[in-house]
């Protein structure tokens, strides 16, 4: 039950644009909170909404360094994210690859 | 932007225990709406809900068929999803893999 309340907030947290954004800039290296806020049109506050939802689904980690916060890229939810979705993808191609082979057996006996 | 969007559905749609078993079924081939209920303590109109944020998402298709609704997947969105997140782990694991790079050479210069 554990994973799956991981996965409900993993997914939750990445079904927001502002927060793919944040997760796309930390993927190039850590940044302080105002550097994430700089290309964006937003509040402090407003971004370090997104920075604790994302924290919270353990995809970002932050530190406090002296008056600074440093933000860096979380990355085994991730895995698990997408550890997820390429089960459910390995499955489902596999059922059309036995239907291909299905359908092609079928073809061959006429 | 439409991508954007199409993630924000998408993400948003698999945040959902119920919806990520419903997949989880689906995976392993069609399904009618009372099929897909079975497993589950919830209502007919409750299943559809969720089938139906499934759909705007793009990851169930489903279609009449006389007075039963067939249920099947769409993977082709669950794949936008996974690439969405496998950008990011490359970019992620080659900035890990050039500072580990960086910190062997450092290493044999001892």
């Amino acid at each position: 039950m554990v994973r799956y309340s991981v996965h409900d907030r993993s997914f939750s947290a990445l079904s927001d644009l502002t927060r793919r954004h944040l997760l796309e800039r930390l993927a190039h290296g850590p940044a302080t909170i105002s550097e994430l806020a700089q290309p964006f049109d937003i509040s402090l506050p407003g971004l370090m909404k997104h920075v604790r939802i994302l924290e919270e689904a353990h995809l970002v980690i932050t530190e406090k360094h002296g008056r600074t916060r440093q933000c860096r890229l979380g990355s085994e939810h991730l895995d698990d994210a997408a550890h997820w979705i390429q089960t459910y993808q390995r499955r489902w191609e596999g059922r059309l690859d036995r239907l291909g082979g299905y359908l092609e057996k079928k073809g061959a006996r006429r």
